[in-house]
């Protein structure tokens, strides 16, 4: 095997004395790596691998970390780690205690920014630049946004204010690579597909050839014309949007050409004038045929080495239940923020390709044109991953809830996400939530529940949110005929007289785990799944606190204002004081990235983790006896 | 007194039969209308001038309600207000059981949505042009947006997806006053401040005027280039940047000329290919000349006839100690979203016009650049209203709080806000903030408290949020010296023994006088003010509980997830369920407008309702006594 030479780039200026055909080696080695892991490991790849050139060039031409290198969204950042000194890490990527699969300030000076989230990259580097200018430091800020992230509400601000400000010292490199996650829509990146059909441009290009005709040496004149056009196209697109806009418009250049990168990168270092934006082009993964074949299905691939679910997601089982929806009624329609593939309405879109909106990385607009919907006698249906619902907050409230309008929110990924790490998990979406005036919002246990309250949701004529888990469902098989559930009524699961666990969502499948395991201690634990967080069954929590003072709540959301709190304010309008209540959920910090499963592991969010909290809160004396002691002695502890 | 001529319009097509000048009567009995309720009253005054003309022409030309007009923000409706029969209560506007003075769809088939946000319309717009065509009504959709909100990144992402979509019969209406509230800084809107200088553009018009003028005729050649390059600059400016985008551009037009706006809006209604943009340029304040000199201080004026606040607003004593802190540090910045008046920033950006702010419409924005400046060494404080902050929450969510950034946000108008009503109430920021892992939440319960707590903010090296109320603070002498508070700690306001109040934030003057009137009815009841809600002072709660089992929370949230709930949390964490805790906030419903003080009033959240509260829920006996029976019987009830 040969050397590699990636292996002697243990730092950025390791680059800079290489030839163009030892960067290409380079290139090469880094792409091997990213291939060799990712494909087993799972991640992003072909975004990585469209980056790898401008990467190198980047850390060529600038000087980090004195020089800030600002990635939007950060998921593209594995070059950049593999030639900032973690190269022999690389390979624990994404697993717990390993490298995070996004940009981290604590891993690495040369992380200006942990993001996970599309269109934040411009104002944090205009931010940076500021900082930069204010401390008179003289570094260089350099923004790279891809066309995707381009589209959303957020960039858009940014490029407003950095056209204002004109911050010295800052370029924004735009990673065109003529496709956001599912599709792109946005009129700043979308020429490739576009003509430039101005008639009013037209119009006055004919007049002028007419009147260049009458002239002698009309045929020249003409040509020159017809040349001027073409130039003037050619300029047009994309040239002029981005000047017209304010910037410096550098570019097309070819994403995979060292020559061409590096210089135009320091030709926008000596741009005086006006901010340099460089118009660079790449193909999502590049040097990888599988991937540059079917970027979207390669855009985040999942580890080959994992199981199959055995289950459908519950993404699959909502775009299935809404395609069946939308059989019968014309007015239903589902909207997607670039989640086509991961929300399961790709297929959907196929059979009502009318109806079903991708409008790219734009929440916001999603949510706000639901309402539109909604006020106008459609019934929208918007999924939109939990994480990123944070992103449409406001327009839930306002557009939403305030007019009180039939939109069903599908929070996918709620709760825990796994490998994607802090910026991905689900876990604020039942406090920000609950807290909405006329808002209904509700988890089912399982896939069968979940077609059901969709249905519920479809026959409400109001606001209402149901969170799902990320993954497999539970394999429940589903109930032929879709039904109403009552709004507000939660279900007994299970029996039992000595304390009752209300397992929210997902997790009622584990506290019914954790009852039998308590069962073994001869503990009668009962379950309750509440389906609803709002409006909350108040009946049965009272009935279940009035009757064993000992609750548990279990949920994938942090405990400030989730579904525990509401179970706690319940009882105290109740007056009911004297109920103890031990609420299990995710902790008051971020967590970071790992399996699914040891995250459950470590929180003790499953079976395992909540039976021992129950024994250790209300049965410490069971918990130090073996399995099968007297039940009467361990209740009454 | 002449006849108005306003007096026979009582629906819009009462305006279709009329002459331009008569059209021109009727907006000049719009126009005194709107000036004599507004300025005696308050509410929005230039921008509603600004558009007189313009909703006359709308509603002349489309037919509203079977075609739908949306006003983006809605609070430039009075004219339409008052031409869709809605006359008479006009003077009622903004008082408790007038009209709303934003659109209000339960006053009117007329009012497509109520919205008091910037950057909703183009969504909605779109969502109800997607239902016409579903439903297949063949009605028009018109939005009309100002081009403040074309500055929000939700009016660009409805932008791109317009574009993609091309719907049939929906026309987009730019209200271009050439100013959003404080200042303009979005690129497709500020045309009129800049000249094209397109580098590329001059050079190639150069090469051939040089070849031209080598031809026999050159000088005629030359000057037709010339007058190509005239007319080609003024068509690109504004034309190209639309067109490009992918509307059909049309005008610009005057926007107080009957006759140019309607023949450009039929012009609209007959365009084939591309949604039609219309360009109407307006002037705020039209009509009234001191709203013309001044549009900002117009845009919403104060009732005159209310009395000048005793105290400073909350608002001023923030800016002013940001200025303090900004005199000795070079690294304290401040950031406004379009709200340099409104937030008290105005006047520190005369004094440090390079370290204050204003992004425009651009809350996302405003929150990331923040993040940006604190990763970079700077100290930025970014006030927005408690409403407004939801626009930026994932931002706050992604940006500060996972990096754990010392940035200071600042809530302003938390809590009750009166007339503006249920879009504007600062109702949900506690529990969308307390949520959040590493945030610290704070509520001064005056100004001298507020410096304290801005200068703590600052010292502080990580995420902190600060929410104040609107209007005037407590007259509080302001220490001469910063200090810097300790973090989690409430203090004791008024010791009793019978019952505490936590009364957090501007709650705690009420809950002081709360605690004077139980003391008539012989109740000892001890106040605490919380100052911090995140971390919680979960000592002083314990002490408080152990010593008196009754617990009050006041707080200006809805009780979902507030500071009540925090409270509830806290002592079920302590194992002391053996507490009374009786909590008082804002309800589970949207509150529409009124006074403030009528608010408070109906909601119980004044010292009235407290008192009133405490002795139903713990002192009924004593509730039903005569002030100053004897304390120990009541107390014991």
């Amino acid at each position: 095997m040969p050397r590699r030479l990636l292996d002697q780039i243990d730092a950025p200026d390791d680059l800079k004395g290489l030839s163009h055909d030892e960067l290409t080696q380079v290139a090469q080695d880094v792409r091997d790596t990213i291939i060799s892991v990712i494909t087993e490991r799972g991640g992003h790849l072909a975004s990585n691998l469209g980056v790898v050139e401008l990467t190198l060039a980047l850390h060529r031409v600038f000087d980090s970390p004195n020089d800030s290198l600002v990635w939007d969204t950060t998921n593209q950042t594995y070059t950049h780690k593999l030639v900032t000194g973690r190269r022999d890490e690389f390979q624990n990527i994404r697993l717990e205690g390993g490298l995070s699969g996004f940009g981290e300030p604590s891993e690495s000076p040369h992380d200006t920014l942990c993001a996970g989230h599309a269109g934040t990259g411009l104002s944090i580097a205009l931010g940076i630049a500021e900082g930069a200018a204010n401390r008179r430091t003289g570094s260089w800020t350099v923004a790279v946004v891809g066309d995707g992230a381009m589209t959303s509400g957020s960039s858009f601000e940014a490029l407003n204010n950095i056209v204002h400000l004109n911050p010295e010292k800052f370029i924004v490199v735009l990673n065109d690579n003529g496709m956001s996650i599912s599709e792109n829509i946005g009129f700043l990146t979308n020429w490739r597909k576009r003509l430039i059909t101005h008639p009013e441009f037209e119009a006055m290009i004919g007049r002028m050839r007419t009147l260049l005709r009458r002239m002698p040496k009309g045929d020249l004149a003409y040509e020159l014309v017809r040349r001027f056009k073409t130039g003037l196209a050619g300029l047009i697109v994309p040239t002029m949007l981005w000047t017209e806009m304010g910037f410096q418009y550098l570019g097309p250049v070819d994403g995979h050409d060292f020559k061409q990168l590096e210089e135009t990168l320091r030709q926008a270092r000596n741009a005086t004038r006006r901010v340099p934006l460089v118009h660079v082009v790449t193909h999502k993964g590049h040097g990888y045929e599988p991937a540059e074949d079917d970027p979207v299905k390669f855009h985040q691939p999942s580890s080959p080495l994992g199981e199959g679910p055995a289950a459908p997601t519950y993404s699959k089982v909502f775009a299935q239940t809404l395609a069946r929806l939308m059989r019968d009624d014309e007015s239903v329609t589902g909207i997607s923020a670039a989640m086509l593939e991961g929300t399961g309405l790709v297929d959907v879109r196929r059979e009502f390709p009318d109806r079903v909106f991708d409008v790219g990385i734009a929440e916001q607009h999603a949510v706000s044109m639901a309402a539109g919907m909604a006020s106008n006698g459609l019934n929208p249906f918007v999924s939109i991953y939990s994480t990123f619902l944070q992103r449409a907050f406001d327009q839930v409230v306002h557009d939403i809830c305030i007019q009180s309008l039939p939109v069903t929110l599908i929070a996918d990924r709620a709760g825990i996400v796994g490998e994607d790490g802090k910026t991905h998990h689900g876990a604020f979406d039942l406090s920000y939530l609950r807290c909405l005036p006329n808002a209904v919002v509700a988890a089912p246990m399982d896939e069968n529940e979940l077609q059901h309250l969709i249905y519920t949701a479809y026959k409400h004529r109001g606001p209402f949110a149901i969170r799902i888990a990320r993954g497999a469902a539970t394999g429940a098989p589903l109930d032929a005929d879709l039904k109403e559930l009552p709004l507000g009524k939660g279900a007994v699961v299970r029996e039992g007289g000595d304390v009752v666990i209300f397992g929210l969502g997902k997790a009622a499948g584990a506290a019914v785990e954790a009852a039998e395991r308590l069962a073994e201690y001869g503990i009668e634990c009962g379950v309750v799944n509440p389906i609803f967080v709002k409006p909350l069954d108040v009946d049965l929590i009272r009935d279940a606190a009035a009757a064993m003072r000992r609750i548990v709540t279990v949920e994938e959301n942090v405990l400030a204002g989730g579904f525990g709190s509401a179970v706690l304010e319940a009882l105290s309008e109740a007056g009911m004081e004297d109920v103890s209540v031990h609420r299990i959920g995710m902790p008051d910090s971020f967590i970071e990235h790992g399996t699914a499963a040891d995250q459950r592991r470590g929180l003790e969010l499953d079976a395992e983790g909540i039976a021992r909290q129950v024994l250790s809160v209300f049965f410490p004396e069971a918990e130090s006896q073996t399995s099968g002691a007297d039940r009467e002695v361990a209740a009454r502890a």
